[in-house]
């Protein structure tokens, strides 16, 4: 026993068994490189890796094709029949091929809440379980929402351009802005964000109606079932909801001359639910009023006629990077890994079977 | 009668007493030159002038020393005997002096909601009215405070600036920002705009403490004296107080030592409410977190040292221009200057005898 106790706490533990020191405790230790730590395999490399790589690789083996210099697909072929977990974000595009090369895989984790990377049917046949981290990041994305459309409607980033570069004192008072109190809010999607979204709105005293697939008996706000019809009787829409087959290309022309002139829209959600190039030709024409955008078609690449757009607020699709969700991410994280390799219930499982 | 109704509308009242047409049914009139309009004197011309110029000056005769030859006392001394109304903002720092030279000043009428700029003593020793904007602007200014603040943590407008440079392509993921939600929200000052900002921040699960002269019955936040006390105890300090003898550098050395290292302030307020030589330091030094600046300590000046800071987040003392309180705003401004001219109660008085 007193020699067990004396040996590094990972040695007591099974390969299957990760760790359950608090990563802040052991970032502080003495670096012991563990043996037979549980195997992962990370395509599409999270973000989060940037902040929590020591303790994750404290806990885990992890297999990094994008550090490799071998094809990924050969890379893949190496490692195809040892490859039980994928680890992956939701920016991954290659996410359902690599797991055809990969017959052995039982758990996909992402960080993500989105799920429109992940071919489900895919998983649900090979029966491979999905960890996901729907909740952890609503309130976070809901307040960007907020931000950027304060943002636009006040031209903050605007005005702080102004300032920073000596125009007060020059050019006097800047231009007038809009008023958000009172505003009539359409969301596109009413889930765990869109209500978080609603929720802060109300406090602005804004009106709020939204449009989804089915009228949420529990929302008292005024229900659409066309997108249309909400844009018509919104001065801005707050796009929510996830992309899928139904809501590809949602936001189009009719629905972007609907908001019309004065309106304004905020993207949250995925890049592809709005038709990006009409998008940007309504903001280019002044045929809409603004726009703060957080995701794009084509990440990380962002249409250039908008960079010269005062009305137009661009945000890195970084909703979700904030201190305290990435704690509470790597902790979510390590839970689902660590609880795939106890072979326990997922902590935070895609229901695959509904 | 057949005569009378064929003369221009003005013509019928007396030159005390203004047109009462709705502004943009003027606006669109054939212009006809009014006469015997009643006389205002406006200093430190109000910006609103700018959006309404036209309507202002078919219900008024406007003098504007700003744009005579005359040097601003001579031009003083040549009205001195006629000027009864005097139209201002809340930026005119030479206010109670050109008052002085004003034996029959009766009104003045500010555009602003702060009266830190008029000397209500002499005010009230010689009877002069003031009318000014309370409640008017409350909304518009507590939403950008609350814009200012998640700009801050969330670094938006940095981001923007990050994103139309073309970086995130070369540079991929943006820095990672801070929570909102669930942060210590210490007001300092809760009036009516300190009311609007609790409101909408306890929306995104703020925890909310203010600081005030005296509790606040019917507030239900936890109330502190002490304004370093209230510092100590929050994430974040909102500024909502007024100008006075008792709030100048309120926010000192010492309140921004207790607010911290992690701490964030936003000023809607009064620029010389917060030690800005204090503040410059403590943000350059990293002493604080962040800042978001709507008021500066001499405006149009703003420290150069802040320009260069993406933590900081600067606003061109705009917090009120939007087009819908322009409007509300133009409309309260002429029904005070009309109550005024007819010898009627004034519509927003201050009340002086307090």
């Amino acid at each position: 026993m007193a020699i067990l106790s004396e040996m590094p706490l990972h040695l007591h533990l099974s390969s299957k068994i990760s760790l359950v020191l608090h990563p802040h405790v052991m970032a502080h230790q003495t670096p012991q490189k563990p043996i037979h730590l549980p195997e992962i395999l990370v395509v599409g490399p999270p973000s989060i890796l940037s902040t929590y790589e020591n303790q994750f690789s404290q806990k885990f083996h992890m297999l990094k094709p994008y550090e490799s210099p071998i094809p990924l697909e050969e890379f893949l072929k190496i490692h195809a029949q040892n490859t039980q977990a994928v680890f992956t974000s939701g920016t991954f595009q290659h996410l359902n091929s690599t797991l055809q090369l990969l017959p052995s895989v039982r758990v996909v984790v992402t960080t993500s809440v989105g799920l429109d990377h992940i071919d489900l049917n895919q998983c649900r046949r090979r029966g491979i379980a999905v960890a996901y981290t729907p909740a952890i990041f609503s309130a976070d994305v809901a307040d960007l929402a907020v931000g950027l459309l304060i943002d636009v409607l006040r031209k903050i980033s605007a005005a702080n351009g102004f300032v920073k570069s000596g125009f007060w004192p020059i050019k006097g008072d800047y231009h007038l802005a809009t008023k958000l109190s009172g505003k009539r809010v359409g969301i596109v999607g009413l889930g765990s964000i869109g209500l978080e979204v609603g929720k802060r709105l109300e406090a602005f005293d804004c009106k709020i109606s939204y449009q989804s697939r089915k009228k949420k008996p529990s929302a008292s706000y005024h229900f659409y079932t066309d997108v249309c019809e909400l844009a018509e009787h919104s001065d801005i829409l707050i796009v929510c909801c996830a992309l899928n087959d139904q809501t590809y290309h949602l936001i189009n022309k009719e629905v972007l001359l609907a908001l019309g002139k004065e309106g304004v829209i905020v993207n949250i959600a995925r890049g592809s639910i709005i038709d990006e190039k009409e998008l940007v030709q309504f903001l280019q024409q002044g045929k809409i009023a603004g726009a703060g955008l957080e995701v794009f078609e084509h990440e990380p690449n962002v249409p250039e006629e908008l960079f010269e757009l005062d009305n137009v607020v661009l945000s890195p699709h970084a909703a979700v990077y904030t201190e305290e969700s990435y704690k509470d991410l790597y902790d979510l994280i390590i839970r689902n890994l660590e609880a795939f390799f106890s072979n326990k219930p997922l902590i935070s499982p895609v229901p695959l079977d509904e």
